[in-house]
């Protein structure tokens, strides 16, 4: 572990994934908010990122301080912002049209980005999709038929399932793969991890250089690909989906640079 | 036209697709009521067929009255029944988690099938999965769960779309490209054309051999592609989705025996 205290005293920029790092659902992981606290003494920059689309910046601050977790909006990196950045930067006359959640449309709200709604469906330049815990027909025929004539299909991240109390339910894959599946096209662009495009986004806010910087996340397969990818130090925590066995699994597509219980062990200088 | 005369002549038995060759929604096509009289002062065997999943075989009967076209319930092969027969024959203690209308539960019970409902979708030995105008989380949620605690998933159908008076639709496809999005499998099984499996069960149904039968639809995909994979006589209607340009387009793939304006261009001896 003397590596990892080496490491973690000379890296002055976290980006820390949120679910299965943090907290897995409402209850807070063991020890997660002291490491925090530990960082922040240290003087660290950190970003509190997650691919969930479906709540604003400002409800996470809120979910983290229930937590005794500290956290500004400024923070906070999550697919509904990047998203809203990214359309903001690239289609600033954008129309879209979009399923998800409140907190995905007020997110491209704030960002002066216009909506248009299931009427208006035909006159979007993107469809914008999210987790929708709340989809149904009429939301997927307007996705449908925007894509048909001609909006563009962007989704905020493509993750397959999400962990809840009573078992795994369908994440935004599956409003991704309804669309897929009905329209023939597949999304021109996905945000959220593994895309370097969130991990870009997270720097920014950090003000770091790659090199600078370690990602903490709970997934290899979005949270460490994506760091990978975006040359920045990886740190699995095993508190959330990725467990040891799918250390081994995965090795022919990333190994983390170190792999340790949860967040709290980080603490280690 | 002398070749077609031969043709229909000959041949006793004929599949006629519904959707774009007898009716859009719910306008009938014209002439496509005398024609099936036509058919049936000659003697031939018929079979209506349908990959729609979401009614009973009776609600199609009930619907042809409607357009003075006269038939029988046990002409009627739809990918719902098809599915129930295929479970009955292969899995007759099956449980089925559905996300899927009325129609296709009724036919499913009629053949003797158990349900279960979402509180008990772990126990499914299959998802059957059509389409369903009223899908929501919940449905998707149960199938997933299903899914990975090792139920089979089995598509009625993978229509992509259907055309309604608005416009297109999301048909079974988006309901399957959900599940695949969500538990990362594909379907096993898919019943409906272009699949053989609803060709061999309508051979069943009019007790006729592959070269003794003609199919009449308005897919060169869904329709022509089955007709042709099964070995029968095969004529495209240009009457619905189908039109004189993608007869060029898809010739690498299919070429239909016959291609006519609609149905009624069948009464030509």
């Amino acid at each position: 572990m003397r590596e990892l205290a080496a490491t973690v005293d000379e890296i002055p920029a976290f980006i820390l994934d949120m679910d299965g790092v943090l907290y897995i659902g409402e209850a807070p992981i063991e020890g997660a908010a002291e490491a925090v606290e530990w960082l922040r003494e240290r003087g660290k920059k950190l970003v509190f990122s997650t691919n969930n689309s479906t709540n604003t910046r400002g409800a996470y601050v809120r979910k983290l301080a229930r937590m005794d977790i500290r956290a500004r909006e400024s923070e906070m990196v999550t697919s509904a912002y990047a998203t809203a950045l990214y359309l903001r930067r690239h289609s600033p006359r954008a129309k879209i049209y979009v399923i998800g959640e409140r907190g995905l449309k007020l997110e491209l709200k704030w960002a002066g980005i216009g909506l248009v709604s299931y009427d208006r469906a035909d006159e979007a330049t993107h469809v914008v999709v999210g987790m929708d815990r709340t989809v149904d027909n009429k939301k997927l025929t307007g996705g449908l038929r925007a894509i048909l004539a001609g909006a563009e299909f962007i989704a905020t991240n493509a993750d397959a399932t999400y962990p809840t109390e009573t078992g795994l339910s369908p994440g935004a894959g599956a409003m991704v793969g309804a669309l897929v599946g009905c329209s023939g096209r597949s999304p021109k662009v996905v945000i959220g991890k593994p895309s370097p495009r969130m991990i870009k986004i997270a720097l920014g806010a950090l003000g770091s250089k790659p090199g600078e910087t370690a990602i903490v996340g709970d997934r290899l397969d979005t949270d460490m690909m994506a760091g990978k990818r975006a040359g920045l130090t990886t740190i699995l925590v095993l508190s959330g989906v990725s467990k040891k066995r799918d250390v081994v699994k995965f090795r022919k597509k990333v190994v983390p640079d170190f792999v340790i219980e949860s967040l709290r062990n980080l603490m280690v200088s």
